[in-house]
């Protein structure tokens, strides 16, 4: 599909690449928040009201995350696609598979392995976006940065 | 599966009754906040800017009512699953077809189309909770109110 | 006149009901808006601070269930009448009387008179709508319990 | 009626004419109040959102206007008459007609013609006001101001 | 004792039977916040900041209940009896037994027993009011709302 | 003493003037927030709280009057005296002479014989600098405005 | 019992004393609190709405100064009992008698009765801590400080 | 060119002469916000940090200016040129000469030496306004009283 | 002139000597408002607005001072006089003189000399106050110890 | 001319050739706030609201560039020249022509226009100082990141 | 050192040996936000997030602790040493040796173990102040009750 | 010392690199808390107090600063030591000598000499971590660009 318009400065070649690598990343992120939310509400134990309030501001960081990366899909002239079933179509990571009632240590073992994932891709995906478009690359270096933080609050649990 | 626990003056057989339906409620919830980001990220026009604003705070009042209504499924002793994989499997409305940059009115005739059937669902839960539990009935009637509330914000750009 | 649109799950004529019960409930809501303001500024007395302070919020009170029950009726499909005339025509409840300055006390018998024909009519219209559309019931409960609650305010002040 | 008492410096005579003044102007401030909300309430189209929520501050501005007129007349000994029947039978200007959903600039012509009659019959009252008490004149000055500015952005709108 | 006033709608004896029920809930809500409290004070062990912090909201929470509950009383026409040998008398549920130091556990056990019969009885206050007061069942059905939401945190911690 | 400088357009003659108007009005700015503090802490009776709340937001309005008259005499390069013994040097109005425990009707009725002088002074003064310097003579008249209000208010507790 | 642990630089037996003397306080801030409640609930005349917002912000004082007292007794090394019970069993001053509905005065005059007795105790508990343990003094005198001036607004209402 | 419209009860002429006045007075106020920034960046010496502290809610003073005599001649009718050309071709006072770093006291005197031709043009327009459109003087006697207040601030550090 | 009543424990004798002091120290605190103001007004010089800004928050320091004394004479069955004519009566203290545009470091010198006097009034009376009520002296205290650190910061100026 | 000092680790000429790139920068700055509120003064049509409101947060956004640019050149030991002279003294872009009363598509596309020089201009320079000083270049990226942003909000408009 | 100045009615010895007391208790606030600041990046385990939040606050509470210690020296006319070097040559007491990833019970044992030295250090420096000057006293007594409070805390924990 | 885990993506030896960076640049930002602190309490002159705020939000800067850094090292597996014995131990730089009251400017110098040193290693720093990892270096360039800006806010003191 050809694109609306360009950045200025940017070709099209170039923008309709750094859509690709960026439509995953919204797609992640948005599964992310779906994911957190899904541990927020199951897991069980006595650290129950620590980690659940722990993971909230995070719900807040990965949704502005998905919207910084949809929008600027949006401003290199895609059309960023933001459906529950895009996430699935678009998905190259592991499903993230635990459910039901668990305990704490048990979910932040699974979102741990989750977040590595998460944060590799998002690292491929920086050294791509530094051949194409430096500003994209900033914001998924500022995402990768939260991210990193976030995986050592769960693994000082973990240790 | 046998529930953890109930609320006392609850039932097992009707608490599961309830934590069916309020899930098949989650999933929507969970997907049009989904829907309402993604058509907030594609529509254009010279009513852009007026519509784009007018979506985010309706994105915070379902992703709010997702988690009272898993919290919800959570305090009457059952699991929410919150994943992307939840909604496409419960899913027994609509998929949001509409995709790619369009025109305000064709977004918001696609997004009234979707709150009918979204709205229908929630009156008819209503009435099943009913008859199982009055403060599942209650939640589900101020989402629904909302949500009306809303679509009337749609259809007075559509008259 | 035939309604633009409905609600989903409720018919033209239910409907049509309702907005006439709603109609009637916003008249008053917007004259009591009025009724207080008039009361706050012609009091006198010993305790006219505090009165005059105790009417201010009131005031804020019914004017915002005034606006949630006009946008209930254009929910519903219907356009609400909020002029001056509307007030004076739909009118089926006694006239505020009292004017020019007198003391609190004074003000406050007329008011709570006032205040008792507009509890019992939202009473009545509670129990209509109960039948027709539990969310504009729901609605109107709201507004009553905020105008009991105000009325044993003026009641204390009277014993 | 006899004045209860006047600001000091002023004659009963004088205070009395500024409070005849005084009390047209509260009236049609208060109706603005609910003509406002009434526009808000059932206009529709394409702009709906945006316009819908470019009234909301007038009204606050409007029913500010009202609260300072009427405790100027209180103070200079005088008795605001804050009725819903004080608007009709003090009304001089034409009443506001338009009712129904109607489109934005339907609504928007028919108040900018309100708000024509509403600015002349101000500055009538500031060049009166202006031989009486430079104070009250002062009060309806700033209220011309916000007015005009708000016609200015209705006819920004039908240019 | 004779009522004083009634809400406009209410006779004397539906009145009297409403202020009755809610009496019993008023004294249960204020010896909860005095329980929380005891609770917040004297548990300890590895999860002692975490739980401590939780209750502190909840203390709020039953604080806010019990001025509602007392303020609808006195609306009935009624006279609430807040004092501390009111909530001894009317106690008709069990004591709360655990005193001083004592882990995290073992005061959530206790505090979670003794919210099944809070709950309980306000379930079956509810079911009573709802042929009494449907704004007096309104609030209870709130509050209980709220309750059983916190039983869920404490249940997390002990499954 | 010759001023250190003038506002370009003003004359020395002109600024000397009005820097003498100026610190009259500075001074009774002064005191009465003196005054009105001693009436906040010695009234009594039973509206004592109401009243006593209803001064402390007054003496802020005095006190921001003050400051804006001092600043305004720099302003036109005169030199304010703040100073208690001003206060007494240049009073022309009467002494506030109400001391001890007294009712609250006794001391308002007191505090509004004190404002009548202060009113009249300060409409004195506007005539006077409508001749000499009109930002001098508006600042003037918007702190009148806010004396008459406030004496309204002492009024009503004693019509 | 044998405590836990002691604050570094206070011996056992000193520790012991000043948590009974500390205990009695408590029970009375709890009972102070649910006192002023009943009061609030329950005066009428037309002072009403002024005296019953004027005890709201003393119950915050006294919950505040409850807490500060419990986390002492913790501090200590002992532990606090905040139940009901507590207070029936601990209470060596006078009960609060008056109940049902009556005017502002009556109420007030047994709450500056009540007060009296409490301002006594603590002032005693000050004489005796001050032999103990200076910061637990300290914390009693900054409660008395606000309990003696809240004792003036009722004696101003009672001259 | 002729107005697009007219504020009701102004003429077509006299809008016409406002309009001009109030456009020159609008350059001059947007000049001046990038005066102040150049001034707020190039000072140096002892005193840096309190006067570059003082400058910045200054510019935000006359942005608010600008904004306010832009949007009167919009109000008007008119047009206003908010372009950094207009300034330069409107200009009829003393280019801001002073650049590069130089000591607090130099820029200082710079700048009080272009505040007086400034609010010489602003008294000058006050007097034509007057004659004209009494809200457009009124908005410039409001902008002049800020600017003579802010160079006596100047004048200060000077004396 | 006997008390009104007296704080419980205290006997009139003990309570009238603590009035007195602490009328002095009202006295001294409202007149430091004044002088500091005055100070605020009238210096000059390249510190200006660093030390005129400094002012302010000292102002509202000792005005909060006064305040708390005024109501702890009442408190203690006294009666606060609060006129200006009482500072000139009252002083024990030397007059501040210094008067007209002067420079930061003169009036830095002065307002000096003058907290000294004021600091050694107050630790005199903390002196005094120990031996008849110890809230009372504890009021002192908190208030010396705010003048010594804005001593501190004038003479950091100075040194 | 000679810099006052340099950044520790960069030399002089590096800082010179960083410094006229940012100057540049600067003035584009500068004149896009003029440039937004002109647009947002002049535009009409039916999005006039929306759009008018939509421009405010952009001239925070490039006023706030402009300070920050500003602060770097002196941070670099250069000196900032913010004048409206500098503007068209500097301007190497086209000037913005649009004027008058005009459609918000008009505007929008003048501004669209403006904006691709602008993000152009900020690219180009981004690519310079990349060589020269990376804190620099960081400070550009984050600034084209918001332009490019806007001109998506403008584009979603004219598509 | 001679003494620049001395706090009003201190003399100089007697300022001198309070100084050097404060000096000591400076120091180790300071430590104390840095040994508290280690302890929250290091600790680790299944009650991580809890008490790495538990801590931040305290980290605030001991900075003010800091500042307040450091501006009563200079009060009293010393000169506070606040280096990391004044920290370790003041030091009397014992390191904190605890390194690298532990347990949060290890660490919150070590922290213990350091508190209880400190607060024994401040009670000793109480007592000293006492004999001294009563506001430095007054200073670290506010001191030393909070983190009494805080010790409370942590050996919650470890109960 | 192994580390405990790696950032997905980095592997272990670079991982070491980046934290002994680091952890240098943790011990240098505290230390520089430490030393504006011990400006701000000791520096004197007539540019006091607008130095002496000038000061703490930059405190606040390095403080948020360290723990940026030093949570960086701990989700690069690293263990941060944040203990004053680790300031002294890693000190590669000059340590900061002035002490005792001494005039502003003397400090502002021996202050600026330190910030030299100090963005010095950060640049180093920074040019080291690209080679390791992008975030760590874009933190520190984040630090260094606040610390640029600070010494311009020092050096225009001194120019």
């Amino acid at each position: 599909m050809a694109l609306t318009f360009m950045v200025p400065g940017l070709d099209e070649a170039t923008s309709e690449k750094a859509i690709g690598i960026l439509q995953s990343r919204l797609s992640q992120e948005q599964e992310t928040a779906l994911v957190l939310k899904h541990v927020h509400w199951n897991l069980t134990g006595p650290n129950f009201i620590a980690v659940h309030e722990m993971i909230d501001p995070q719900v807040d960081v990965v949704l502005a995350q998905a919207d910084e990366t949809a929008e600027r899909i949006a401003t290199l002239g895609g059309s960023p696609d933001g459906r529950a079933d895009a996430i699935t179509r678009v998905r190259t990571w592991s499903k993230f598979l635990l459910e039901g009632r668990a305990g704490t240590e048990e979910y932040l073992k699974a979102l741990d392995a989750y977040y590595s994932e998460f944060i590799k891709a998002d690292r491929t995906a920086i050294a791509e976006l530094d051949e194409l478009d430096v500003i994209s690359s900033n914001i998924v270096q500022d995402h990768v940065q939260e991210l990193e933080k976030f995986q050592w609050f769960m693994r000082s649990h973990l240790v």
